[in-house]
């Protein structure tokens, strides 16, 4: 029962009621980790959510971060995200497995392998300062098998800026919108294009900005219909989302 | 220019390089709204963003909201969503013009009309308090055509109402979790499925839940992957999203 | 010393040398105000700050506005604005002394006169609901003297109804932006215009918009030149700061 | 008088009418603690609160440390816990006095001795991340004489993780959760056990995690009843309290 | 399995092998609550947490209070606890079934039985605006079987008056400590006591005691060991897990 | 369509029918930036805003800022602003193209060009540690072409100091507030000029001054008409604005 | 025991070692309040603190206050001081012991008797509507036996108002400022005068003034040496203290 | 006019009309402070205030310490303080004049002179961290001429270490109680004496202490009347403050 086809026909099985759900609770919970005494790898996860593996590298040791994706790959596991991963671990890392390492949004991709391109999701930032998060979120949906166009810098108090892009904008199935300060840039594109919008705010800024808080209420007071929010700096997180959106399956009888 | 189509149909001449940004932004921007001096009625919305049309009730007059449906109305438009009217408004409106209106959400519905139920989208709740915005977001899903599934009163405190109806979580392909006090519903239901969550912070509590920001911490901090956040009490915002969602089409092309 | 080109000569006759500033200051401060008891009558400051007389109506009585007014009436002002004065109030005022009386922003104009049409301030809103506010810049600003042209409901989740008038804007000597929710609007126009922009935020919201806190400090971070703040609700300093900068004089020597 | 037998017989000759209470406090009063000039120590709180000894590490030198642990040791105290102490101030320390040190929460046990392991406590954290602030919980409880039992990683966004382990959670006569970023982990274990929950909300996260606030508000308003809440990194404090509850005599013979 | 022997037995034999916890999860998880539509009633919360039934009231309607307690009622439950219910649904609910009411906590018994009065809880306040939500606490506590002493109007600007009553206070099993304003009592109380300490923070105070949050803030950070703390205002919670340490059983069988 | 009075034809027209708006917005649109790959130069913005050009340093590398510097020389811009630029980076521009810096503000003018000196700017602190933050206004101005007078600690606390420079203040154009703590001098200069004043919160203080918010609190709240502020610590937008509103031509002509 | 003289001369004998702390303790814990039930009215308080006495009113029922201030009137007391009493309070208080009413700042004194007027502080306000809170400062000392100045309406927008005043301020031995806003008026007052100064931050105010938190921290970060802070409103608090510091005794014989 | 006496003359001859308020401001205006370019050294201070000199060494250099203390010395000052000196600063600020230096409250006294130690000033602290910000306060008020009593760690969560002092504090003219944390001490401390209490909050503590702001809003809501607060860790602030009380001259001759 390793891959999505597999859990689907169990669940459909549990929807004709030829199963019940607690019998197949019980066959999902058949061996879901391996315990490595510090963490316990979940290898059910791309199960249960259709997705690449993901590693949160932040308060790791570069060891446990070799140990947990070493015992990935030898399941299979390909393209690997280590989020939040300092230079120096990543060099250490990079000397026990392979390692593809991007230093800005500090993103690493363990045993890289081929990857689709699929859709086209929009990475849009509003300043130069935004763009390590923006990294972040660009490289997690290359990496779980999305095309991704990045409009950098197009920040609404240059308004033409964004405008002359508007076609890229607009042939988008997901944008992700990432701005510090204002936060104006997710209120504007949301009501430009007809996708979901997921609103990335950024700790960058100074002042009354105060780590992010400014952008992340502006975000969530957005007035443009099919906006929502993730957490200040968190790229990875909207990567992730925009990559769930734009491979959503077509429904079959519309 | 006043379906979707013919608005595709251009946008895919300007990404050919047929025409250019300029000359499709001056014919979309070609009598968009309608202006009836306290609002401009935006007949390009629907083109623009591919949904039903929405009118905010909150501050406007029954007077106004009857002038705005109306011109709508007259227009074509069909299950025109009022949002946050209150019981006194909405039966002035219903005297102007067809209206469905649901009392405990604040929610009206003009000039209602049939309505597809495509796909599958799951509402959830922590408590019964939270119904007056979890029925906002599943009474604007179904508004915009989509098939709702509710499941209210899961909270996490009583882990086990959640679990036994894990085979109805688990068959969405878009679920909208809303929950007030410490908002843990989004964060547990995110790690059990494999589709997008909608968070919604409802501002249900007391103490120290400070009018919903405790819920909307709690969720911007959840470590599920797929989940966003929309604002405080804001179902309409995740009912729409969940509709886009639901309603994506498939890759087939790309 | 009772018009503003007195004390001009003064201030002169001090950057000459001819006067000390402390013999200034003594002549400055010879009878400039009237005690009513429950108020000192300042009738010094339209020398000072070469402005309209203001009357904050906030927390007083009908009994002290009329007694306030009908004094500064009778020392021959014209135009005496009265801000958030309720309805109630406004009628027994209007009883005792020529008002005219503006009842969405609670403002009294007493004693009301002739008054020029200056210049040209643009006051913006976002949306319907932050009308209250404009209008009690866009009135302050009239009282004083100045032409104000009215760009309403031109929020940027339409951008579309913002650039269709954006002539309107560019040929501003001053703007006034009021928005509540993410206060996007300041940014947008900052960035369009090449004159000062006055940005108000308003306490219309819900949810995480905390009484214009989210709006407010959207405002503060705009990253357009030349935008600065006033307080939430402050339509009155904004009329009043934006009629300051509209007539300003020009430079002699430039 | 230097042990809670003694202390016990005093009070209930205050319960009796025996000895009036302002002739306990008397007796209670006398030689309650050395003064060391930058230290009262204080060698009746164990007699008043019953529980092993503590000396605040934060904010004192190696050599107040070695003073103050030193007095209590030549009374003969056992397993006195250093909190909060530094490797640097550690490795002084061990040069004066027997000293049992952990590095990752900063603790130290000066003059270890034996203990018992009474009972059950349940020691459980959300992530890795989370095992500094837990350590000090648990090896707080086992120096005060409690059989601890560790939970770690089975976070809420994994819930498998948390349910295979039902039994060992349901076996506790105390629970002490710990987890920062959401806080959900306190609401699923409070609503899954039936003895006290301690929750210890820590600074682990990022973005609107606000050093702990995020978690901390969100355990505050947990839904599930028995469950209370320490401060922000306080695993002391719970280890302490946990170590109370578990101790706890029965109620056959009061 | 409808009492708390035979969930123990269950649990034992998962303990000792005989039963794998996902089977003992499959038992438990048959027939738990009963699904009124509005509400799911939940039959096994007093097999899983050991406690007198409680139906928060906050939010509900009369009529769905007298479904729920009915429900409650018809399955032989006494003594069920209804929190937060106004006087005037109070009065409803009284015609429908057997209820006691306390207006001043806003709290009702329903099913009134006969019950025990175990061990010892001193419930205390600051002072005297402090007793509803003190009352909320100590007959919550005495709902569920436990013997409760009030200490009111302690406050710590007359520290006497809580020194005079120190007999009291240390011959309590568990201390309630409920207070707004500075929330000192708290960690005086927790220095004088050796048993564990509950705050609760309440919102009674003007100025910059924000609604309880200055006392939350003062009792998170008190000094004293064995303190926790519940959310502001929360009584109930407070009364419960007092009850739940007062009736801790003794360790001499585990 | 490179200076101001071509745009201002053009607009010009615009207002007499002869041109559309549309059309303008085209004219408009045609190469306004330059496109460096890490950011957009935009050329148009000195046309749109009429100011000199501006380069924000933070988050920037001294490659980018001169590569974007030497860009804008190129085409003839001179005293270019660059903001927030370390000591460091200063250096290495300062070896590439010609730059005047001055360490206390970390602001940079590069292509140092003649300037005029128009009008008079007052920039005020009222302490000595706002006087960086104040450097950056009154720097900032002089290189946009005006006059500006230092008032430098005139704070309320020592309020001779300032009365004593009144003829200063009262020769002012505009005056740039700059204060941290309680942020009072804008209030007291608000009340006795007539010309606008621009507050700047600092950043400067401790305790409750919490990072400049009790000084912007205060600023907003001002009761003096006329006063706006900008960002904690923006030096630089305070003088921007000044130097637009000095700058103002006289309304003889409109 | 019953005066302060007699108190005085049981310290001297602890000061000279005549007595024991701990028995003066004692002698000082016999009979000190009277238990009513709902309250203990404490007789010591102005033995303690040698002041009048005080009944805080909020929260207390007619009944309550008549209780109370009736046993106390027996014992002898004058003048006793009831806060924030409502009007309708107060009329069944009025009839049942005399009382003097002022119902702006809500404040009883009941049992009027003779009262010196010692000294001499001085109450000033920023602005009309402080007035409230002032009364109550300038009442309670008025009360207390001190002479009280009124400075009204001289807030720092208008400064000649204050600066026409400055005989009056710094003839005090004590300042009480009470100002709303951006709560100025105590820096300013505070470096004019060299005596203490009491800072009343008031709620009164609107948008960022958060309901008095703005002048609060304006007030706590005031750069003027002398100043400290009381809550917000309280004006009792303000006016209690400024008559322990006016009512000092010389240094003469220390 | 360069001493107490004078002033005071000239002020009585305004009291009794012989002056005018207006000539006396410009008698006070002549020569008041000297300027040295980088600040203006307030001679007349003392002068105003009735105090020794202060010196706010916080973001200034030793040159300009230097400077200024020299200034002051040359001119007869002594014991000028000099706050906030970091070490560093000191040996610079000390090879150039006659410096005390105190390392841990960083406070200097420059030009140190003969004392007097008059009255009874007591500074207590709820721990041994608080002592930095104590010794600050002790120091400052030791300078300005009065006796001072240290209680450190007498904090209340170990009542019997503060009430063994009682003889202590209440031989008090006026307390500073310093305390991180929960601040509880001001509230305990205000309830025993009956001198004016002045509560420094401290940024002492962690998690949800928030750098001082629980001890500060603890404090402002202490029940206890004679209470007042100043700024986080304003040591300094309150020995000035305690000195003005201490040396308050009794009102016999008034």
């Amino acid at each position: 029962m390793d891959n999505k086809h597999e859990i689907l026909q169990l669940l459909r099985s549990v929807a004709s009621g030829d199963t019940s759900p607690e019998q197949a609770l019980l066959e999902f919970k058949q061996s879901p980790f391996e315990d490595l005494g510090y963490a316990k790898v979940d290898f059910h996860r791309n199960i249960r959510q259709g997705a690449a593996e993901v590693l949160y590298g932040a308060g790791k040791t570069p060891e446990q971060i070799i140990g947990i994706a070493s015992a990935m790959g030898e399941r299979g596991c390909r393209n690997i995200l280590i989020t939040r991963m300092e230079a120096d671990a990543a060099r250490q890392v990079a000397d026990a497995l392979p390692l593809e390492y991007h230093p800005s949004p500090r993103l690493g991709i363990a045993f890289p392998g081929p990857r689709t391109s699929l859709g086209n999701i929009v990475v849009a930032t509003g300043g130069t300062s935004d763009m390590p998060v923006a990294e972040e979120a660009a490289l997690t949906a290359e990496a779980m098998g999305n095309q991704v166009t990045r409009l950098y810098d197009v920040g609404v108090a240059g308004l033409h800026r964004l405008l002359s892009r508007l076609d890229v904008l607009m042939s988008a199935r997901c944008v992700v919108a990432v701005a510090g300060m204002e936060g104006a840039l997710a209120s504007v594109v949301g009501g430009l294009v007809d996708c979901p919008v997921i609103a990335v705010p950024t700790s960058v800024g100074y002042g009354a900005s105060f780590g992010g808080l400014s952008a992340l209420l502006s975000m969530l007071n957005s007035c443009a219909s099919g906006t929502s929010v993730v957490n200040i700096d968190n790229g990875f997180g909207a990567g992730y989302l925009a990559s769930m959106i734009n491979q959503m399956e077509g429904l079959e009888e519309s």
